[in-house]
């Protein structure tokens, strides 16, 4: 069975180099101060940034799950973007993505959010075969203009 | 020429009618409680949410924007979330809609933002036309999971 | 004995007259409008305000805290401010207080924080005779610059 | 004249040697990584941390304030916390700290804060003549528990 727990200190070893397969996935490059930074966020509490990790019955870290809460306008209520989710292909199929989204899902509505909500890319057949379960596809679809920082 | 400038507390009038039509457009129903709270939210420095109006040669209101900031975990400056943007219909093609996303995107800058992003509905053609030409369509396709609040 | 519980929507009537007493005490005069703020923002996990209730053996309710979390330039991790303590003057002398205080500090040091701190007139020698066991008085006054809004 | 200015990133070498001072003056040691969080916060958008500094006729560096804001249970508006001040030694008298103040002040009541407020040691007499002539002395005394890390 698939546990899911909150990211602490002492995950950090075995965080990261899921959150690398996750960067390979995506044909990501990040900067390792950027990982550095990004895992430190979760753990602050000053950030509402938070993260929790999916182990397997030998202890094993399968999949991590990143999510954040913020404002907005149609609600009173905070909405919780879940960011970032990655499961280990040699352990698909196993339920680890579908407890990791449970688990937010369990966070956000005791947090008191409205909504959970994410994005994936169109092409990514297998994922959202899984999210058309669990979710529903509200035929949005995503802009942006980046800043040469 | 359209000008842009920040909603500030004497604008509540001409942005409500606009605001109704903005939800309108896309079938929803808010409680004026909601819309209240939504006003009073981008008024507040507590809240993370701006507004900016956009206004005809008269000085008529012909159209809003609001935006909010938000942590992310691919990033150490903040995300620039453009949730709302409306101009009204018989103004269209006047390039309202370009120059309230130039102000969101040279305040964003200003700010130190990374990059500003929005959804829109892949059905809404129209504006689609405006968003190839200003931002990038990422691929990227949006689900949630609502909460009966 | 005390016990110390968490604010929830539920206690809002039981809240309310010791807010009250607590205002009158320091001869302060808020509108009900912004007491039904303060009470919304307790609840509204958007602000980092928390509050907690202690009640008696007959789960009476006879005190109150309240306290905020923010950012400081000493350091990494934030400060936790209790701004409001009231226990209802017939009731004082059972620790009520002092299982208030304890309350926060519990909290703030799961959460995070660096220190929790509160301010209290000098010439609250009641008061200080308990702050003055649980805490430390740093020798620091305050000084403010008031806006007429 | 004293000129004020909002901290930039090209003022860190500035800012640096009257921070150390500032921590001088107070016996306090932080370390060089806490130096270096405190500095990159006052120029991150995502902290609400903000920095002025002080520069004589000559342009050269002479003090410097840092202040941030928070929420309130007595106000609508935010309380602004102004942290840290300093003015170099051998340039106190010129009106460097009023204008710090000032300026504090000033960003403030544009922000829509309620109040600036700080605290000072009781025996910091010199300050305390300048705060008593620009602002309210409340006659609250802090207090503190702190954590071992």
């Amino acid at each position: 069975m698939t546990a899911i727990r909150p990211l602490a200190p002492a995950d950090h070893d075995a965080w990261l180099p899921l959150w690398r397969g996750y960067l390979t996935f995506y044909e990501a490059e990040l900067s390792d101060e950027q990982t550095a930074l990004t895992w430190h966020r979760i753990l602050d509490p000053q950030f509402p940034i938070h993260g929790a990790l999916a182990t397997d019955d030998a202890g094993n870290a399968i999949g991590f799950v990143h999510w954040l809460t913020h404002a907005a306008t149609w609600s009173a209520l905070p909405y919780c973007y879940l960011e970032d989710l990655f499961v280990a292909p040699d352990t698909r199929g196993t339920g680890a993505g579908r407890a990791l989204i449970a688990h937010v899902t369990g966070w956000a509505r005791e947090y008191g959010a409205a909504k959970v909500y994410w994005l994936t890319h169109e092409t990514n057949t297998t994922a959202r075969t899984l999210y058309d379960r669990v979710a529903t596809g509200t035929g949005f679809v995503h802009y942006e203009i980046g800043f040469d920082s």
